[in-house]
């Protein structure tokens, strides 16, 4: 997918929402839990019915690999049924790899070929020789940590460098010039937002993969304010708000209003500053 | 495992080897190829030929992960097996993980719980919200990117900061505070021997993970030269030049020789260093 198609895509839904699928066995419904395959059985509901609010969904790996084999198995049947039945759909493999060499080329293969996600989130730490192999893809992308919403964001990524700039500014420098906009966007946590005015003036055009609104406590408004660009730019993600909206039978159409609730708001700030 | 009892496993053993089981489907000797559970009875073979040889065991995720699930069997199969016939050797998971929360105890729960290797190899960009919950393991361990050998190190890893350090300096002394020398160990490119000098200075009691010998051009001698401490403090890895020794049936026996030939390097230089 290019951003192009990717904004088409938010101007036909009126929406920038990334519904992120952290399925936890033990957060399931009850009526599902212990039944056969019941992560993924969880996530077709998810997904059918958040699919008409949503731009994106972000499966994270963690919470599949917990299981072992059988989580494997979900993350796989998840993308495989995103694919056939939602195309327009963009996905993200939530799985912050960060290697180099031939075992960069194996994430690669594992994440563009074995499955069949858009973007996969990486680190940048070990520099070009991770982000490469991704970007050897056509039409897939890297999604590179840069700056994060989580407390311990100070230990090193605002750590601040000898020519002034921070960790996470130099990350954006340096790595936006080995792709493009149309095969690289940045994770910026939204708890941040005041931030983002600098991130813009770095990567005016890149898409951003903005997570911890809602649980994690940031501002869609400020996001929008200080992040939207003239193509949108943003991929707002939101997990446990919506996937766990309700705990029972009806788990499905609860996860639907959340995602329309966020699908109207996110419809007026286009509205207000696209 | 305590630092003390890998110590103590170095010292019967003669050996501070890890052998990286970076097993490759591509790559298996041709009458593997295609057979049920190749990798699996690959790696077997290698384990039961080398283990004399060796402390460590390195599985690289990455390699079990392109092949999906029969890749995630593989790699649970190993660990088993590892475990069950040869329980004094440790297990790094290299998995290069790095996220937070929730989701960082979701991986920590991936590797000690369902799996059950010693230590995964960590990604410190975001911070000791990434490394914490794996220190909540008695007997676990952190394995934490530290100086890489690859060319692109240069990008991030050995930027400077305002204070004077550089980025894998800053990484070393913060991170070292988090645990202690009997959870906590460092990944550090042998390439860069040089600069173990200086590393040592920052944490002259932890244990590092040396990957790039060999393959990678670092030297082996200048590895123990610089960065053995007094109860060695080293694991050095050899994947490649160990597990593909030799294409054909004999494999094994070729792997193993490999493996000897290492240890009895190592021998000479903990008679000498230590």
């Amino acid at each position: 997918m290019t951003s192009q198609q990717l904004f088409e895509n938010i101007k036909a839904k009126r929406s920038f929402l990334c519904v992120g699928l952290d399925t936890d066995t033990r957060k399931l419904p009850e009526h599902l839990k212990g039944t056969p395959n019941a992560v993924f059985e969880f996530n077709k509901a998810i997904i059918d019915a958040t699919a008409p609010y949503c731009v994106a969904y972000k499966p994270n790996l963690a919470f599949y690999e917990a299981a072992g084999i059988d989580g494997w198995r979900a993350f796989e049947e998840t993308v495989s049924y995103i694919r056939a039945n939602h195309p327009d759909i963009f996905i993200i493999a939530d799985a912050k790899r960060g290697d180099i060499g031939n075992t960069s080329q194996m994430y690669a293969r594992t994440f563009f070929e074995t499955t069949d996600v858009d973007s996969v989130t990486l680190s940048p730490y070990m520099g070009l020789d991770t982000v490469a192999p991704f970007l050897q893809y056509e039409g897939r992308w890297a999604t590179i940590l840069a700056l994060t919403s989580n407390a311990s964001a100070s230990d090193f990524e605002t750590h601040e460098l000898a020519d002034g700039t921070k960790l996470y500014e130099k990350v954006l420098k340096v790595s936006s010039t080995w792709g493009t906009v149309d095969n690289t966007m940045y994770v910026v946590g939204a708890t941040k937002a005041d931030m983002l005015e600098s991130i813009r003036r770095i990567i005016p055009d890149h898409f951003l993969l903005v997570p911890g609104v809602g649980a994690q406590g940031g501002s869609l408004s400020d996001v929008a304010r200080y992040g939207m660009n003239s193509r949108c730019g943003l991929l707002v993600n939101s997990s446990r708000a919506i996937i766990y909206a309700d705990n029972g039978k009806d788990f499905a159409t609860a996860a639907a209003k959340a995602a329309e609730a966020v699908r109207d708001e996110m419809s007026l700030l286009l509205d207000k500053y696209l």
